[in-house]
């Protein structure tokens, strides 16, 4: 299966122009082959926008940029997985979806671990994650950003059966080492497919990484974008995933009786 | 506080001469300034020697191999790490210990992921953490091998307060993503040092792949060595590790009420 991946600034605060943007970039991105388009966290709106301006902005999953994101999809004959603000009554979440390349929405996620004064002035922690999702040969799960920081999280996907993990992300300097480094092991550790879209440029205040890449299970990467804005593409090969898997079989190596202090809280002073 | 790694192969099978080369070695780590030296896995015997020399060479904590250990820790002024077959009545575990600088057991740990055919056949597997030891300003704990490739059980020494997660390995070919990339991750995951002390060369069935390093918490290496011998050191700045974690503050960031599944077993077909 084929993957594309943008890494790109938009136009912050205006979903019409992003919308105009996705659907640009999925024809593209067709035409390159691609089965899945997948688009940085808060594609649809811009991150720091602040939280008058995302609690404008916020719709639900039936609202109108997400029934226009679905038409994309559609009549591009591309899935997408992006970031928007979701409203749930009076509450906003960071949130991602996946809809299919006919048109419908196979899963959403609201970010669990919220990242810094930005996140936490903007937004709601979500509840937990997801129900994983088909595309193509494989299963998908979603987490975004500061999530896939916790190797707890993509483990959780990896049990539950995940053969590609996908981070819309927001990551800013001076943070290289998670795009360079943790994204390369969360791949090895869990035996999965990493896709991890990072925005590009400035968005006062932040300056972000770019560095966008999806990894393979052997912990080398499929396809890395560099600063600036980039459309890139890789191949996932299902046969690829199950010999990697026959040798690193990290997951039924674990002993989960073991380790019930991960679900304590921290006693570091 | 410096510490040193030794990367070494050691003569199979006999305990005398690998100590006699721990005696050597750890006057030149004192010599260098270090306060810690650490040894690859089975450093005291060798790895893959099969079922019925390692229980032939096992022995316990109050041994006579360890029981030199001690003297030359003491002799020298320097505490030590490594590995050695421990022996618990008719059990055999792939065993690391601590030793201070005046030559007491700080701690010891018993393997917890057994690799493979070779671990499998020689251990069995141990049955949870050590306590945590000091070190220096530093609060250390020991892992073996495999096990830090499981992000749950540095995790757990994090929670519990670890500044050093130390590890003697047998790292082999065609490994090199676990010295070169998990390594680093742990470290920044967790905001540890990690200290990661393979072997080098070959023991048949297998070729070690050195690289041994030492990580801080930022993800960067402080020291890392080649394919063949050597002794490296680093400097582990306890300042730089403070000003890290409140940059990265992952471990206060940790949903643990949300990670129920990693307890749990695993449902991958």
């Amino acid at each position: 299966m084929r993957i594309a991946c943008f890494q790109g600034p938009e136009q912050a605060d205006t979903p019409e122009g992003n919308l105009a943007l996705l659907a640009r970039v999925a024809k593209e991105a067709r035409n390159g082959g691609a089965q899945l388009l997948v688009a940085p966290e808060l594609f649809l709106t811009g991150y720091a926008i602040g939280a008058a301006a995302v609690r404008r902005l916020a719709e639900p999953l039936d609202g109108p940029s997400l029934g226009a994101a679905c038409r994309i999809a559609r009549s591009e004959g591309i899935a997408l997985v992006f970031g928007f603000p979701e409203r749930a009554g009076d509450i906003v979440y960071n949130s991602a979806v996946a809809i299919s390349a006919g048109g419908s929405v196979l899963a959403s996620y609201r970010k669990t671990h919220l990242f810094g004064d930005v996140d936490r002035e903007q937004f709601s922690p979500g509840a937990g994650q997801p129900q994983l999702f088909e595309i193509g040969a494989f299963k998908a799960g979603l987490l975004i950003c500061y999530d896939v920081e916790f190797p707890e999280n993509a483990r959780m996907h990896a049990l539950n059966g995940a053969d590609l993990v996908i981070v819309p992300t927001a990551l800013m300097q001076p943070f290289d080492v998670v795009a360079r480094t943790i994204m390369p092991a969360r791949a090895y550790e869990n035996q999965v497919f990493i896709a991890y879209v990072d925005r590009c440029g400035r968005e006062t205040p932040f300056e972000y990484c770019g560095l966008s890449c999806v990894v393979g299970p052997d912990g080398t990467d499929l396809a890395r974008a560099g600063r600036g804005e980039a459309l890139i593409f890789a191949d996932l090969d299902r046969a690829a995933l199950d010999a990697s898997r026959r040798i690193n079989s990290h997951l039924g190596d674990r002993r989960p009786e073991l380790y019930s202090r991960l679900t304590e809280g921290t006693e570091r002073s």
